[in-house]
């Protein structure tokens, strides 16, 4: 059995950023991320923690504007424009979801399309559906193919199944599985007989936010699992998969924590300075 | 064995769009398409006659915008800016694919959203990926769905195999099955196995634009097959079914001609009669 462990995946993504950190360096350009918090939800603090570590590392810079909970639309679009005109700021990550009382829909439209380096507008959106290489992918599932091409793990022709569709990671996965060559299907809530789609595969994603739902009642011997849930059962993190129930059938598989999230900040952090990149070179 | 004939389908989409076509007239509106075709391709001048026929069939317009083959970017980006801007046109169709010398991704960006019926544009293609219903879904996955809903064809927890990953099809029509929560798998070229995938369907889709290439082999009894395919073959349209071939073992079946193209050209008559709707309602 082999864990798939997102450090040494981080490592190598900092290491291929090298040259492009030594060149913005240069030219006097510190890559520079806006951290977008409505309210305090723990799980966008603890994420918050974990991007300016990453981005610290590297001598990044990361603000973080943080808003009241009942933050105004027209405060939130605001603070959103003003992010989109500010040079210094190359790359801008909302969190959510938003408070109900907020439209993340009206937000789609606002955000620059440049600076977009989690995927929330329009155009990104289109541009991962369309597989034009021109748009920033959302971070998570990004980081899945991240974790998957540096293990060596060809897709072309396998089999994956994946278990959630959300637009923050089912959707755009699927597109980006498709695009490398797998066949994919995508599972959910309403899927019936969803052990069987998971053992008819090569590969599976576990990404429906439910702590421990695939155990080893799902998978078959000489599987390789990615695990995408970050879940907090009795204070612990633990991921969507039963980790000791299926960790001695399987090929190989993400642990939580350790796995995923640990790469994500790092997509986050390559696409902020190609954000930046792109300006020294306009 | 049921066939799956378009016209009835036709027949009633038309039926449901009498009250707006009847409220458009007493507000003195014809809803009208621009066609607009670069060339003299068959394949185009075949499906715009198929147009002009489904719109004058209710007395709607149709204005075909010929342009040479050699025509350059900025005269079909200007035509496209002039109807936009037009008022008497309510829908714009442009055929794909574009001559090599032209930029698809560039009329993406400049195509009105509200004229953009046949979702070419960045907007509708992010709207269908988020299964936002502001938008125009492409007509041909739309079709699909039309016919499966006028034979009561339920598609929660249906597994659906789709053959075919195309921007215009295949991967539109996921996004639609999704939303109505069937377990969709998507398969391609690099697909291995591709009859077990299509075996273990409940319903098959197939949209590959290979004349003929699923035959018995790749079916069980008491399927359900959705035939998108349009090929011309010695002269004779057929679609990626061999009709022949499965007819005597499936459930249901859209034949071609007279299935899903049948109810296309509908699909894009209900959507330039919704974007005149808007703007009476304006």
């Amino acid at each position: 059995m082999q864990e798939l462990r997102g450090l040494p995946v981080v490592k190598s993504l900092v290491q291929k950023l090298e040259k492009q950190i030594q060149e913005l360096k240069e030219n006097g350009v510190i890559p520079k991320l806006a951290v977008v918090r409505v309210g305090e939800r723990e799980d966008d603090i603890a994420y918050e923690k974990s991007i300016i570590k990453r981005f610290c590392d590297i001598n990044a810079a990361v603000e973080v504007f943080t808003l009241p909970f009942n933050v105004s639309q027209d405060t939130l679009e605001e603070t959103i424009i003003s992010l989109n005109k500010d040079e210094v700021i190359h790359g801008i990550m909302l969190f959510r979801p938003l408070p109900g009382h907020l439209s993340q829909e009206r937000i789609k439209t606002v955000i620059a399309e440049e600076k977009d380096v989690d995927c929330m507008g329009i155009t990104n959106t289109a541009y991962v559906f369309d597989g034009n290489k021109k748009g920033y992918v959302p971070c998570t599932p990004q980081a899945v193919v991240e974790i998957l091409d540096y293990y060596g793990i060809d897709l072309t022709s396998k089999k994956v199944t994946i278990i959630g569709r959300s637009l923050v990671v089912g959707k755009p996965l699927t597109m980006l599985l498709l695009e490398r060559n797998a066949t994919v299907t995508i599972c959910h809530t309403k899927t019936v007989n969803l052990a069987d789609e998971c053992k008819s595969a090569d590969i599976i994603v576990a990404c429906a936010g439910v702590a421990k739902m695939i155990n080893a009642d799902y998978i078959r011997a000489g599987q390789i699992i990615i695990d995408v849930g970050i879940n907090m059962v009795n204070g612990k993190l633990c991921g969507d998969v039963d980790y000791e129930s299926v960790v001695n059938k399987v090929k190989a598989i993400t642990p939580v924590p350790g796995g995923v999230g640990t790469v994500t900040t790092s997509v986050l952090l390559k696409h902020t300075i190609n954000s930046a990149m792109r300006i020294i070179h306009q």
